[in-house]
């Protein structure tokens, strides 16, 4: 098994306190809340407070919350949701093009059924323009969705600025804010922001626990249907624990933002400062400074993502490559693709993502164990082969064909 | 509290055992099943473990199960999925008109959206009539959904013979298992059944736990979009010790389906037999053989079932009155009016659901406690004044108006 492990963006340990407040709501305080009776009005209280607990998190009414299983499924509830209750208005949809593959599906998918979708390009550092967002709103433009930050690069978006926009536009404007909710500071109402994604999980809450964010007055067609639960919303017997675990989540995470800020940011910047000093040609991808605290992301040149992953798990060392959710899939990220990045070097992608259990040992570890795990796959690659023989000539034809151009 | 629990088809205490196997997936084992390291390789077998033990309850193949968040989602996926997915060979669906909310009010959006919908009627007993559903099929129909046991009056239907008629018609058939599945035997395969939904609560697994077992070769459109999860049929990340728990709960089901049955149905007809003789004008509602072993309904004249629930609430015993879902709606059950009972007498709907922890002092309880608070009732019913002043007319205009047939 891994005893360190630096991919807090694909799953987290639950936080023991987390579990403790869940406990109860299994066994004992486990009546249905739409019930009439004393058992079912206590856990109908437990899913309120909750309610409370997360609206506070993102500074959203209680009321605005809509729980959910994931945060795959808030985006789907989000952009079919919006842009199926919106249509009489029109049917253009505007994404950035380093959305989650749960808002590019949907998208796709809504571009089958007569909406139009404008994917957004984003810079080199994978920031999206918000002059570029701006001049591409139209009349009939229903809906916009930027994420907040994304999981894989860990940038963190312009989402004031789009807000003020998409506001002034009167447009919905919907984040994904599964990556960075419980991380960094969000305010919803401030931000501009109509509907925001979260989940449980990216705060060492339980799987299965999420929610949508939605103001009030944006109109919405709910998605999984059947009684009347989450105020017609979202319908289905509501999951107790996992709603009471993502309360309490959103609790902690607020009380100790900063302090997890401090910790996660420390190991972070050792990694990016450390890891392009151990091994030749490392480069940092995403924004240099505008990034989530915890997450540290490379290109290692003349390497495949996967197989640095295999070798570094056999050192006990638990990393990523690419998101998580389509790892197994083998392809090059598409969010390194869309920032510019080529096939090549995006697939030697290395993703280290930190939370709180993580410690100075952990970061020397990876910074102990990498560099011998690169130069023997690298002694197998033909690729670095060639440009150990012709270094310039490597670098010359980079240049040239313009790939790769967010290096530090 | 309620310190008698007689709601068991709203919401299960979690097993214990059932607990114990979800605990090392919260923080030990947490890994994302998609990663390629052991941490996630570990929870990657334990999903497949569980899909297994669902697959042995239903007689399915582990590889047609596929997990979701509830058994609304399930009914949600079922019907939009194979609807969307088949309307190629026609627009013409045939659901009862005993279903769940989650899937009545599915059928009712697919009817907006240019599918025909056949609501099939039921007798007073709550079954559907097979011979009726074969004349309703026609050359177009692309869905069956028939569900197995009514929620509200426990009725089990004939699922083999619509089956066999669903599959000789060569339609894809669903049945909403929620009620029945872990409770009675279902073998999905020697049933004819192409879909059937289940939850772990109804067999003391989790909340947030569900399935659909899809037959190889049904088409499905996902309704959930984005990553590849479930062989690209449902995506978000995986809900570790959801799925574990429900994987659990339906081994020890499966185990344990007759010595369970043998206690729920030994208490429920002490119910059946002792409430009708406590109480006058009580009638047993459903099916007076062909029903769940721990379900027994009732219709109380002259009584409306909220104000009985909370007086048994009073006296700690958790009952309840139509269905779990909409019951804070007040409105009287759509199943009860389905099968020919009229509004006033629908009212008095009454539900007792038996569970493993439930004892001969419970039933005993209940049939203690009922009876004043039904006298209690009456005495300030207008209704129940005038039929005390002419029974024989009462009776008369009841006959003429052929309202409550179903009686015993």
């Amino acid at each position: 098994m891994s005893s360190v492990y630096l991919d807090h963006a694909a799953a987290t340990a639950l936080d023991p306190r987390v579990l403790a407040a869940m406990l109860p709501y299994f066994a004992d305080h486990f009546g249905n809340p739409q019930s009439f009776y004393a058992l079912g009005a206590r856990t109908k209280e437990a899913i309120e407070q909750s309610r409370q607990q997360v609206a506070q998190l993102v500074n959203a009414r209680p009321e605005e919350i809509i729980f959910t299983s994931s945060g795959t499924e808030s985006n789907n509830l989000a952009l079919k949701g919006i842009a199926l209750a919106n249509q009489d208005k029109g049917k253009h949809i505007i994404v950035s093009s380093i959305e989650h593959v749960s808002v590019l599906n949907v998208a796709r998918t809504l571009s089958r059924h007569g909406f139009e979708v404008t994917f957004l390009p984003v810079d080199r550092t994978g920031r999206v323009d918000p002059a570029r967002l701006k001049s591409g709103i139209r009349s009939d433009t229903i809906l916009i969705s930027v994420l907040t930050a994304n999981n894989e690069v860990g940038t963190v978006q312009p989402i004031a600025e789009i807000g003020r926009i998409a506001r002034a536009a009167r447009v919905p404007f919907h984040t994904d804010a599964v990556a960075a909710a419980g991380t960094i500071p969000l305010d919803a109402a401030a931000l501009g922001v109509d509907a925001l994604t979260l989940t449980a999980q990216n705060f060492y809450g339980p799987k299965g626990a999420a929610a949508l964010a939605l103001r009030q007055g944006i109109r919405l067609q709910g998605q999984i249907e059947g009684g009347g639960q989450e105020h017609n919303r979202r319908a289905g017997t509501e999951n107790v624990p996992a709603i009471v675990g993502l309360g309490k989540a959103a609790e902690l995470a607020r009380a100790e933002m900063t302090e997890r800020a401090v910790h996660l940011q420390r190991l972070r910047d050792r990694l990016i400062a450390e890891l392009p000093r151990r091994i030749e040609r490392v480069y940092l991808t995403g924004h240099p400074t505008q990034r989530l605290p915890g997450h540290a992301s490379f290109c290692v040149e003349f390497i495949e993502g996967e197989a640095m992953l295999l070798f570094l798990d056999d050192e006990g060392i638990a990393a990523a490559s690419g998101s998580a959710c389509t790892s197994r899939a083998l392809k090059a990220s598409h969010v390194l693709l869309a920032m510019g990045y080529d096939h090549a070097l995006a697939q030697g992608s290395l993703m280290l993502t930190l939370g709180p259990g993580n410690r100075d040992e952990d970061v020397t570890a990876l910074l102990d164990k990498l560099p011998p795990i690169v130069a023997r796959l690298r002694s197998m690659s033909p690729l670095y082969a060639k440009y150990l023989k012709d270094p310039q000539g490597h670098d010359r034809r980079q240049m040239e064909e313009k790939v790769c151009t967010a290096r530090k």
